[in-house]
């Protein structure tokens, strides 16, 4: 099988100019074929501030209404994905923006309301990627960039979480190829101790992770990022790696970073 | 030669969900190939008051700060392109949403300053619209959907005028396609008064036009969309009709609106 590799870079990388500069002049030489998957950053929120909305979160995700959607869609979509995909350009990288909507490339149903009704939000389907669209733009040379929206095909857009879209592209794909699934952000991997960098746990196994959940070392945006990572390896995934964005080709290698077992 | 159908809607459509919705029922339907490049509607513009953002026009031409390159690139590519593909999706129409930089689809070069300076406004280089990337998009079965935005390939992006763009795309596709331009709008077409629709004139030719903009009776943004219309008849387009989007069927028949002779 050939290799791709599946790049979900984080919101703190694309708040900040300089970093997000630095990595996509690390991601555009990254040999074909490759897929990027971006979150959206505070620049959602602080948009949606100035636009009089209040963001409202459950278990660290956010709850869409309507105006929320407009918003995600309008900063995720437009604003963060074209900047990436013309940064890219400029690095002789031919990125293509998508967003799930696009070429139908990731079909979601919208979450059922249980005790929380996060509105918008959108579950990938069980054959919501369409790998076969993503392949023929990969055969043609291009680098797909993804941006955390998928829809219903009802004509309604869904706000779906950047690391899930990614384990779900990653999973789908790994039945025909030998799938690299990377998850860089600002910190060098998972971390025994979240105010010590260099206390980065250099691989992990679902049941050491349990346990680590249970005694409180792992806790809040890392539990879901990891429960992504572990859906991957057990869905044929090759490899799951968690670091640092500012040293792809060494995440990239495995030199350093958390490994997903 | 095949042909190939290039629809560019009006803002004051994308404005009306409910015209917007019927839009969308009638062009999803229409047979393949074909591309929809959209306006950016006054949405951008009353997101931008939100914002603090004061719109500057010259000549019905937006002037585009770093601001307003950002709004738009937000309401453009993200929340109108996102809403109309999300749209057709729903009626079946394969459709896949880009702005230039995708794909490297449209390269423009920033408009040099003379008299006034247009700030991140793009022209469409000679050789600018990638027919080739466009053309296996359409041969795939997808439908384009084109945000008025483009690039320069050195990491910027630039407003670029939505006519502006379907009437490029129409030129560089005029070699290789029996290509129909439709500018469909709010009005049944160039009207010999303004304030009365029955006052459509039926065809027009170049000659007929600069007369009809010396004596006043065409003014304001018509001039710039007849000026794009009469380009892409001098360079190959098969069939130029200006009208109104409320009967699609009948304008690409040529049964109403304005023929651009």
């Amino acid at each position: 099988m050939n290799d791709l590799l599946i790049i979900k870079i984080g919101g703190n990388i694309i708040d900040d100019d300089a970093r997000l500069a630095a990595f996509i002049k690390q991601f555009a030489p990254l040999p074909y074929p490759k897929i990027l998957v971006h979150g959206g950053g505070k620049v959602a929120t602080a948009i949606g501030t100035q636009l009089g909305l209040q963001p409202a979160y459950h278990n660290g995700r956010r709850i869409t209404d309507t105006a929320t959607l407009d918003l995600v869609t309008m900063v995720y979509a437009g604003l963060v994905n074209k900047k990436i995909v013309a940064g890219l350009q400029a690095q002789q990288c031919n990125a293509i923006g998508l967003s799930g909507c696009d070429a139908d490339i990731i079909r979601a149903t919208k979450r059922p309301v249980k005790d929380v009704d996060f509105g918008f939000v959108g579950d990938v389907m069980a054959t919501g990627v369409r790998t076969d669209v993503l392949d023929n733009l990969l055969q043609a040379g291009l680098t797909p960039v993804l941006a955390p929206l998928t829809h219903d095909g009802q004509g309604n857009l869904l706000n779906t979480n950047a690391d899930t879209i990614a384990q779900e592209v990653a999973r789908a794909f790994a039945t025909h190829y030998a799938v690299s699934l990377i998850y860089s952000f600002e910190k060098p991997g998972v971390l025994r101790d979240v105010t010590d960098n260099a206390s980065v746990i250099s691989a992990i196994h679902e049941t050491a992770f349990q346990e680590l959940v249970a005694d409180g070392t792992i806790a809040a945006g890392m539990i879901p990022k990891l429960e992504n990572a572990f859906s991957a390896i057990r869905h044929g995934v090759k490899k799951v790696i968690i670091g640092s964005a500012d040293d792809l080709a060494a995440l990239i290698n495995g030199t350093c970073g958390t490994h997903i077992q």
